[in-house]
């Protein structure tokens, strides 16, 4: 049996980077970025007006209230046909460049037309004033955007100003996925007595398509291991294969065995964590293969913690694991599993503190009470109590950003 | 000028719940749950083995080390034809019901099989142990998922569970995007001196996605009334009409002209916010409207603020803004706008704090400094100075469980 950080370890071991493509600015959003992106101008590329009002030599205006000659205007779009010389003073507008002359704009609520030819300049206003220098942001050459970045809006707005109607990502990871288990049932079907529903095809689904991947869905398997091995088989070639149930001790935990049938190479078995102990990691060929607990709990939290990483990282991203805070213990928590606990809780900002209270939750089948959670509370497996008031690391989830931790 | 909190109030009073539709379980990620989702089964739907092992009664097991009559087996999927006597265990898998009689599941480790008709329990186990007990989790008709809530993939498990193949969700807004400016090019072009790439379109654009909209681009309209006009009239009827640009107090601002003409009803011209003072709303018909400033950050912070949570709300979603946090500042920040400011920041759990460093920008068009942040460090109007040390309210930005907030 493994530690948490000893499989997370391995399993990134493993990874190789995916090979890049190119796709359209509009279709980039969630895609991670392959390259670094440099800046193809200046930017600003002119000294920008940064207030409608009136381009001016700062030091003509030291002495205001005064008037100044008006020699033109410059919108913005144009570029100035027109030069700035002592006494006079150009009209602008916000983002228009300031024309060769002047070194400063007095915005126009601190100006006051006298008649079509002269302003009066109500202000003094310093040198530089109101204008944003060329390259004062970013330099020709600068990088605006690191690789390995999640594309999110305010990166397509870098990537536009940049020029990139084209940008190079990582190609998504294939995720193939199989379902296994006799008492498993479609979700639109009305379940037999001895069935369930197949929650864990379509929610890992969802999980593996956040984290980027192409998913293909196996459907579901009996417990019979020749049936196994041949849904397995269809589903590749693929970057990843998951294959959920069939992988505790159980005389009819056929999954390992048909995997070695396939050719499999194991990494490990079993990883000391609850929920989730038995997970299964390794290599098909090319494939990486996981095969994580049939109980959805478990499923949803061995995939966070050890699936979404290896598809982050195949696709070059910088950050793979989700934010991690310590926080106040809402109520208190036990561990008696001798395995590092990750516990479903809510977590919410009180003020200064950030509390986490652990969801009720009759076990790790109780998929409705892990929906109410937006964090994970970790407790070390040394750690057998911890009292409310005290202290505990927590992962945040995906729905954090959602959802404001406050009761339901 | 209204405060960021009057704007707020004012906009939301405003929108109306987008009436519902139906959407298949596979494309129910990322949409709003129309409706309270019952469960239409207990859960477990009967008492269930959560250990591979041996089902038995308790009291029979209280002398162990004992051998027991080995009367069959139940495997997951199978409704047990077996009853459990005195004296009697049946072999029983995880995910299984438990057999009538039977009260309690002895592990498998913790059993020694004889022969083929007895086994030997090798140490007590107490009524119930290793047991879920019928609607433990869950009882028929309890509200599983509450509406209001964005379908993550934790909700997605618990829709297949409940048997909903088909999700009532809140139709998505419409909304129509329009980007204003003389000096505006598209991406893809090479800026000629005086012009700037469009950035707004791109990325208001995916910023709308993401807050579930439909989005259509109107394209870049010149500073001429009569043709924003026509490109605004354009895109009715919509839920959302939104302008980029023009709505400053400058001669050429003609996004408010444009609307009046087109009869629209303006309920607030400018916010007491900064970065973007200049920020319109109003109706146009049962069409709300924005006019968000040109600068690309502006644009971006007054989206985040006021767009989205008016989206969401549309869409009847419970949670309408991210969370916000007290931090840490790492640097002292300055105010001397007498607006509510927003300040671009990288924010990053440190232990137990919570420190944001604000972004080395150049002002509110730096759209690389921007990208690099994490969250909005809050100062209030009053707050005229904030050092390093003390803290502050931040919005945390949707980015934030991508982001490490790690120096870049």
């Amino acid at each position: 049996m493994v530690t948490v950080e000893e499989a997370l370890a391995v399993i990134l071991g493993e990874v190789s980077r995916l090979p890049d493509e190119e796709v359209a600015l509009e279709k980039a959003l969630g895609r991670v970025l392959a390259v670094d992106v440099l800046s193809d101008t200046d930017l600003p590329p002119f000294d920008r007006a940064a207030m409608d009002g009136y381009a001016l030599r700062a030091a003509d205006a030291a002495g205001a209230p005064l008037a100044l000659e008006v020699i033109g205007e410059v919108r913005a779009g144009q570029w100035p046909d027109l030069s700035v010389g002592p006494g006079q003073a150009a009209r602008i507008m916000t983002g228009a460049p300031v024309p060769p002359g002047a070194d400063a704009v007095q915005q126009v609520e601190k100006t006051q037309p006298l008649d079509e030819f002269r302003v009066a300049i109500l202000s003094p206003v310093g040198a530089g004033a109101n204008v944003a220098p060329r390259a004062s942001e970013v330099r020709k050459g600068d990088v605006v955007l690191a690789r390995g970045r999640a594309i999110d809006s305010a990166a397509i707005a870098v990537l536009a100003s940049a020029g990139r109607s084209r940008v190079p990502v990582a190609r998504r990871p294939a995720l193939a996925l199989l379902v296994t288990g006799d008492e498993i049932v479609d979700a639109s079907a009305s379940p037999a007595p001895g069935q369930v529903r197949n929650s864990n095809g379509p929610s890992v689904a969802a999980q593996a398509r956040l984290a980027g991947a192409d998913v293909r869905l196996l459907g579901v398997a009996p417990d019979r291991e020749e049936a196994i091995a041949a849904a397995l088989r269809a589903g590749l070639p693929t970057d990843v294969l998951v294959v959920c149930g069939g992988v505790s001790a159980g005389d009819y935990d056929l999954v390992e065995p048909a995997l070695l049938a396939l050719g499999a190479r194991f990494l490990f078995t079993k990883v000391a964590i609850k929920p989730g102990a038995p997970l299964v990691f390794g290599r098909l060929g090319e494939t990486l293969v996981f095969g994580l607990p049939g109980n959805p709990v478990s499923a949803q939290v061995t995939f966070e913690l050890f699936v979404r990483p290896a598809l982050l990282s195949m696709q070059g991203r910088r950050v793979l694991e989700r934010p991690r805070a310590w926080v106040e213990l809402g109520d208190g928590v036990g561990n008696r599993s001798g395995r590092k606990l990750h516990l479903p809780a809510r977590v919410r900002f009180e003020g200064a503190r950030l509390v986490a209270r652990p969801v009720r939750s009759m076990g790790s089948g109780d998929l409705a009470a892990h929906a109410r959670a937006n964090a994970l509370v970790i407790l070390e497996p040394d750690r057998r109590e911890a009292a409310a008031g005290e202290t505990a690391e927590a992962v945040l989830l995906g729905n954090f950003l959602e959802d404001d931790g406050a009761p339901l």
